[in-house]
């Protein structure tokens, strides 16, 4: 049991706090930060859809994720600069739309774009898990003053996300792998639930060994637990967003 | 529970054959067909390595996957046209590529790299999980030739790999998903084995409604199954390659 | 005389095969077989016209080319993954397409486009006259499914399109390049030819030995001759397409 | 004299704080608030350096500069999603690298290079001056540590670097402009100063009004007032580095 | 004081002409040669306004800027092959456009785009400034021709516009640069004036060594003398197409 | 027979004029004018080879070509600002390029590369066998100046090159056909000729009505009447840069 955790038990949860309206003049902010890791997540309203949902009468929410070149330990390529983003972050820029999409109404959006942009600041491990638990606290912060200024009329939420990473890391199961882990580990499993009751998105990976429907029960009531725990953060922070 | 199926069982494959050898001259080749879904697969064994491996005596595998524009029902734009790949392209070549290395022992294939592509024909739903199942049988065909060929002193394959997609339609836990349950199923999960055993990748979406642990417990049955037939067939086709 | 032949005659065509509606569910499709040489050729009638015929009554024809990396010998680079196609296949497609609208009334069209795609499966010389001729092929059918659909009300078919590559080699001129041929020609001549009889497209490169007049005369002669042959391969493909 | 400035000074700075260490593993970093304008500055040391300086014992500074889609009021697009950096951030990023090169004896340096990020979170005018003011702080934290840590034995910086803009707003010389000023100021200029003394660049523009030297002597004063002040919140947030 | 000038006094511009009309097909054209520069410069009249300008009633000019490859003495990669414009050109480009905008009144242009291309077809410095100075012309040129034709019913020309490079070489400060004088000076600056009198863009670098006020204002003073040259020359070259 | 040639015989080429070395400081250069066609061509000797040809002791030869945006009557998109090359020029600058190459003995040229750039100045058709034609000039006098100078020391030069187009317009056969004739033509042939005796390159097109062999032995007759012709106006030229 080598790799970084210190005096973090197995399945504790790094440090997490989230600043509502980091960004004051954005519709609506957070910022997230899991130990380490950094990630400055933003709800912009736009009026447009994309061409295939006009005349539909259903909205879209759309998803942006980024790293500053220096937010990892050896520093990165800057994607506009080298003229394309990798497959890497296409996937998780993906995966954070599809997660976020599963807590809306669409219909009740109406023809309108929810743009979400999730740019980490400084990276150790578990960025898209932070970027998604991060975006909902921005979206429901933007959604509700929509609502309050009478931009949209019903609000289109129908639960809240959040999204953990677990992993077997040299036998054991853990909670939250930082960025040694989450190289290290036989195993890494994230996942996206709805209401911390219901799985919305599972991606699991043997990166060192495969693993049988025993570890992956085990992986999930582990993740079940952070769940639990980031949706009151979510919710402390909306809340303070509203006051 | 209404979407196309006609006579087949939930937890029936489609009709699959494996064609080995599609391209006569390519080092390893078949030609995989789940109903109407086509994929051609083919591996090149590389003598070059990425830049990061060289002097490490360890080898790599990468995938490609494409689709012909004609290959859905509504013609796709060609991606070489538009001068990029979609997200959903380089998603499903990263998920062939780290898929097919959890089958490698990368030490014994030496400073080589394993080119695999995987070109659709023919869509209609689990194209991705297809191409793993037919690349695995290009990949044991080029590795077996290059052993008998001397190209390589040991056999770098650690085991078989087989995938298959599973999902709730309508209620119901369904095997090998063609594209109209595909489309209008609530949950969809792919999952890669390896040996028909044990897990390599599992990737889950609840693109209807959110999942509990108990409906995964059954989807995950129900690909064993199919992985279970699956590997039969690669076998048989490898074989008839070998004779 | 040392390349690859075997036992075809200077004046034999390769030994051809069509086979129509190799995609069913396409508008119009065909395999053709050339040797070695394969190439899925689809026709897909689109409602659209390019910006610059809107308003005109009239239609369109494009057409795209490409190889899949294992067509040939040594792997070739992914197009969609280098970000661009190649000046070969630009100047290959634009050959397609200027040859087979060529043998259309575009007026009769309407405001209508049709996309040609020829794929590349396996490719031994001569891929760009193969996907001419399967092409035509593709196109007929697809055209002639629209008449009976009512989807068009008149045929706007002119004539047929069958194209060959006819060269020097070694001092002699050969019918039908395979690739050893035509890596090795003194010089090489595609010909496009309408309804078997006239020349649409000429185009003769001297790789080896600048040529006169008198050759020219004689590769011409012994294209019309290969013309006729596949002439009537399509015919037999279309017809058997239409029952 | 209508645009914002409330109660601050014509000759005013806005509220400036400069936080080093922002990022606590990179080589350097600050972050600079200028009023509403947040900057991410990193300084990175590489130990390659652009392929036409091998050989020279020269080193080179370069920098990049990218701006957070969210950072503005209305949101801009993501420049690695558009695939391309606009010409406006390529002739920042070219102004950052040749600003703060002129600060550093490149000889000194040896063949390495410093790669220079500015992140803008928040954007309300003056973000590329902001920028190289951050920037010389991240930049000689950076040199500090190397020096200590023995990567390099002599400090290449020959001086410090600042940058302010001023400019005409409705017939009044203003220092330091924020958004609105800058959107409808008479003309503008961005200065750099070395040791807050003599000028590396100077970059004006008349976007309402060409201006006359008298204007352009006034506008310059006024910079170096500001100037001076910043060379001093600089010197401070680099000593607290060092502390 | 070692660099080409041979002589020509520290004051003096290199021997200059604008031939007007080079290209007699376009809308406005001139090619202007300052010593070896070389510039080919024409200005398009364009029916379209970019979109953001829609329903405004307002006009654009916009500018583009090219070199051809062998303009240079070690030929330059075609930009069109790189697949981009460098930082530079874009700079450049930007600069051309911001210029010429400064002397149009843009709501007598009307909802049309005014498109300048400035094309070098030999370089040895100050293509910039030369390719400001000759697109002037070509500039001038076009509206005249437009206002005699009726396309435009009155001239959005408020003003003339010209360029030049002075710096200080060796201590001198010296008008109208060469390329071995731009390479090789302590400080360079572009001034771009209206109606040879008032500053539109001021452009000053360091590359050897920072400047003062008081070198700044010499060299401003320098600036406005060489304007004043490039002024009468440009009124000569537009009489003379107008004739 | 409408289109343009006004007093013009059928037979006979437009106005040609070869100016040679038109930019001092190329290795060679040369402006040909057909008519309003206007192409400047420059030939630049490269030390490097492309990587395939290293250690092969054999050069290369390769061919740029580009039109200026305004060189036609309609202002082109500039392909610089665009980010790619359209299919056109890609076959064109193959076109140059396969077509010079004829004209060298590539072992003797040595590890060297020539890069041929064809840049149109104003465009009236024609303009890529005028590209050839210009180019062969350039490519004679750099070669004959790196004899001269000791940088070769035997001639890869094996003979001339020359190309003029040729077409059926309205039933007529006519040589060196200018834009208006270009568009209107039944057919269209380039031919490109080695010491004006022999084919290296043919490319025919039938734009409006497919041809028979006995119009194509008619327009080749006239085509060898015009390269007679051309290849004098290139000796002269190169002489003249002799001398």
């Amino acid at each position: 049991m080598p790799l970084t955790r210190q005096n973090r038990a197995a399945d504790a949860l790094r440090p997490i706090t989230i600043t509502p309206d980091f960004l004051p003049r954005a519709d609506g902010s957070a910022l997230i930060c899991c130990g380490h890791t950094r990630v400055l997540c933003t709800a912009t309203l736009d009026e447009n859809v994309p061409a295939w949902l006009r005349g539909t009468g259903r909205g879209w929410l759309t998803a942006e994720y980024g790293m500053l070149p220096a937010s990892t330990q050896t520093r990165m390529r800057r994607e506009a600069a080298a003229g394309k983003q990798s497959g890497r972050t296409q996937e998780i820029q993906r995966l954070i739309g599809r997660s976020l999409r599963a807590a809306l109404d669409l219909g009740k959006l109406g023809e309108r774009q929810i743009l979400i942009d999730c740019d980490v600041l400084e990276a150790d491990g578990g960025t898209r898990t932070a970027a998604i638990t991060g975006a909902y606290v921005a979206l429901a912060i933007s959604l509700s003053r929509c609502l309050k200024s009478g931009k949209i009329s019903a609000n289109p939420l129908i639960g809240s996300v959040a999204a953990v990473s677990v992993g077997m890391v040299g036998g054991t199961a853990r909670l939250d792998l930082d960025y040694p882990e989450d190289s290290g580990c036989d195993s890494d499993i994230n996942l996206v639930m709805l209401n911390a009751e219901k799985i919305i998105e599972i991606q699991g990976t043997a990166e060192g060994a495969a693993f049988g429907t025993d570890e992956l029960q085990q992986l999930i009531a582990l993740a079940y637990k952070g769940i639990a725990q980031l949706a009151q953060l979510q919710q402390q922070a909306i809340e303070k967003a509203a006051s």
